[in-house]
């Protein structure tokens, strides 16, 4: 059988504790910089200085936006473009988790592009290049700032669609662990989780490759490493920059493998229930994989043993060591305090049937699952969540 | 300390057995093509055939350049130069070994910057992008269809100097294992050699950071599987795949890390001597790192362990342990035929000192090595290649 395998990436990362303040010098990439757009965060002056102060020095001017909302919705989007839609940039800076990094990826390519939003949800119908994009994450999770995705949220469709353009792909990407030590504990385990899944979902799917399984192993050995120390000690400096790399390395693998039914399923929760997405993953996580577990025990023993789980001389099957995953999963599940239960968002039995419904509709992300799920199997996975 | 990395590469890779066969579809990406220069290997016209069939169903015309020169000359890329300069072309396609691709970098940026070559060499010294190419390695080796280098021989000087700049990074790489099994014995151990240097100094390298070190690694895992199967059956396509992946993975590292001493010393070999860049680096590899041992035993023992050296339960020392991989270097030496002497290239006693000086030249590299190496340290090395 003839296998292809594509790997596509950002240019250019910076990594390193403060490697923020060493931003000026990437810029002469960009060749002449006049007017520069940053999004971040509210409450993230201390960080936005430290950006703004390198703008100045190089007599550069900037507008700045703060008030991107997480899981941002078309109309949300449409109505920050109108805002920039008569100004020129040369540069997007988006600092921020994924919902400000989406949120600048839209908003670079409607600049260039002469096209509404609503015509370019899909996978590659983007014509041209945007405003060159420098993406700095403040999570450690979706791996967006180096993957060709932006998530579009649809309130009345009650749906999340994940656009893919590999006009997506940053520019520069600059992974400075110390802008995430102000991430809260909740929102810490979400994304964490998140990061995981990706790089779990990537290591198991039908597109799997030896290259996105290297970013997919190394990811999981770091996070295995740091992300209940990153709960607990949020100012864990070793910890947070392990995170950090590993959800960087997860969004690699999954450029290139994708992501499979834990993404499919979750999108409808965060559609329809606001379910966060790095607790809706993390809640499905397990119940998915039990359901995958006898098609992916092989490789589910073989992450047991790389990220450390399984002791030395072990004489357990393969299915016991693959099984050993699944309880490490859980285990995080309930140290890092991560809802078990989606009636507390305010799913209702007869939920069930139309969330199921929807994530059938995921065929992008489905295709990759080791496992064809029919709409029943995916019922029974929600129902799981209910019970 | 403050310790910040960058890790840069191409835009888009694919690979696979036959991936060739797939190039067209990955074409769209470079907007509208009419001509396209394609530059490869004489006696290359089956993997010729493949591409143009594929240009001819899109009805793009091409000119094909098949007599580039192995480790090309200042004069000879000038003179390729001229060839071209009165036509245009939308993209350009290198399919050859790092001669080729080196090559049709300076090609590309000729083209769109209006500067002789003589003023592009250094490092970011090129200001405008070339026009997009495409690398396909036929050699496992260079990894220069990764990396923002292009090597050019200065006969006069009797030097080869490593131009550097982010407009060398491809826009689409292909990796096709396909290509390299009609490379001869002598050329694939010389450049599969060269490829696990660079994994190897990218390791020990000043600059090594957790990225390049996670390709390094995985790197010098592959060519260990495959590098004495590649040279003993050629058409052995595992190994061949393995070789391939290996040799690209050791171009991320080096651009990201550097390479060393290894490399600084090979340059004045080459320039002078004609030996092969891979055959140079081979030479020299265990007397550099013996020079470097004492410092890089940890970082040697745990390669040794990971590429699979060392026995279970083994009871070895660091030291011991680190020597390992020594022996390995120096048994793939053997068993792959690489010469032991400069002399056969030509070297007398009298010319070790201004090649210890050429080589001294070499900063660039020479400030990854992790330990300092005074012109005196250098005759020693490449005294140790005349006995
Ligand atoms: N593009 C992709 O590849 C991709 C992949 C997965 C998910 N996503 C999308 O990304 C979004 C989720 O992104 P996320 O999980 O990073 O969360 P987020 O960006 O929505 O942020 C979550 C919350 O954390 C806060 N926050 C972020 N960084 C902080 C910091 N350093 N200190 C204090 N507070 C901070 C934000 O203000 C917000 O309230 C969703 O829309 C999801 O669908 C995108
Ligand atoms: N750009 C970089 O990052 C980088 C790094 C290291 C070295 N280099 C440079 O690359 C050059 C060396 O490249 P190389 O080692 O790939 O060798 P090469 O391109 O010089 O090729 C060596 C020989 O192998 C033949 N050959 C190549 N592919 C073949 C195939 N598939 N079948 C049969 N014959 C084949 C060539 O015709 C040539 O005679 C040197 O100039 C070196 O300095 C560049
Ligand atoms: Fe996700
Ligand atoms: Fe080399």
């Amino acid at each position: 059988m003839k296998k292809i395998h594509a790997f596509q990436t950002v240019d250019k990362i910076i990594f390193g504790n403060h490697s923020l303040e060493n931003l000026n010098e990437h810029l002469f990439a960009f060749g002449e910089i006049k007017h520069v757009l940053i999004a971040t965060l509210p409450n993230f002056e201390k960080n936005l200085d430290i950006v703004t102060k390198q703008l100045d020095e190089l007599q550069v001017t900037y507008d700045v936006i703060t008030d991107i909302q997480p899981e941002p919705t078309v109309y949300h989007l449409n109505e920050l473009y109108s805002r920039i839609e008569s100004t020129s940039y040369d540069l997007m800076i988006g600092m921020g988790g994924g919902s400000i990094l989406d949120a600048v990826k839209i908003l670079s390519v409607l600049k260039t592009n002469d096209e509404p939003l609503e015509n370019l949800i899909g996978t590659e119908l983007i014509k041209n290049k945007g405003v060159p994009m420098v993406l700095i994450p403040t999570t450690s999770g979706t791996g967006s700032e180096v993957t060709p995705n932006s998530i579009v949220t649809f309130p009345e469709q009650e749906l999340k669609i994940g656009i893919v353009s590999r006009h997506f792909l940053a520019d520069l990407v600059v992974l400075d662990p110390m802008l995430t030590v102000s991430v809260p504990p909740r929102i810490t385990a979400a994304t964490g989780m998140d990061a995981f899944t990706h790089s779990f979902e990537s290591y198991i799917s039908n597109k799997a490759n030896p290259i996105s399984n290297m970013y997919a192993m190394e990811s999981m050995k770091l996070i295995t490493q740091s992300i209940v120390q990153s709960y607990e000690q949020g100012d864990n400096i070793e910890a947070r920059s392990k995170m950090l790399l590993g959800a960087t390395y997860g969004g690699m693998a999954l450029t290139s493998a994708g992501t499979a039914a834990v993404h499919a399923l979750a999108y409808p929760l965060g559609g329809k229930f606001k379910v966060s997405h790095g607790e809706a993953n993390s809640m499905l996580l397990p119940h998915v994989t039990r359901v995958n577990l006898d098609v992916i025990e092989d490789k589910m023993a073989y992450i047991a043993k790389e990220i450390g789980l399984v002791e030395q001389g072990s004489s357990l099957s393969v299915k016991e060591t693959a099984e050993l995953l699944i309880k490490q999963i859980e285990s995080w599940t309930k140290q890092l305090n991560i809802p078990q239960n989606i009636a507390e968002f305010g799913v209702k039995y007869e939920d069930i049937q139309p969330l199921a419904l929807a994530a059938s509709k995921v065929t992008r992300l489905l295709n990759n699952n080791p496992k064809e799920l029919s709409v029943e199997d995916v019922e029974n996975i929600y129902r799981k969540l209910l019970d």
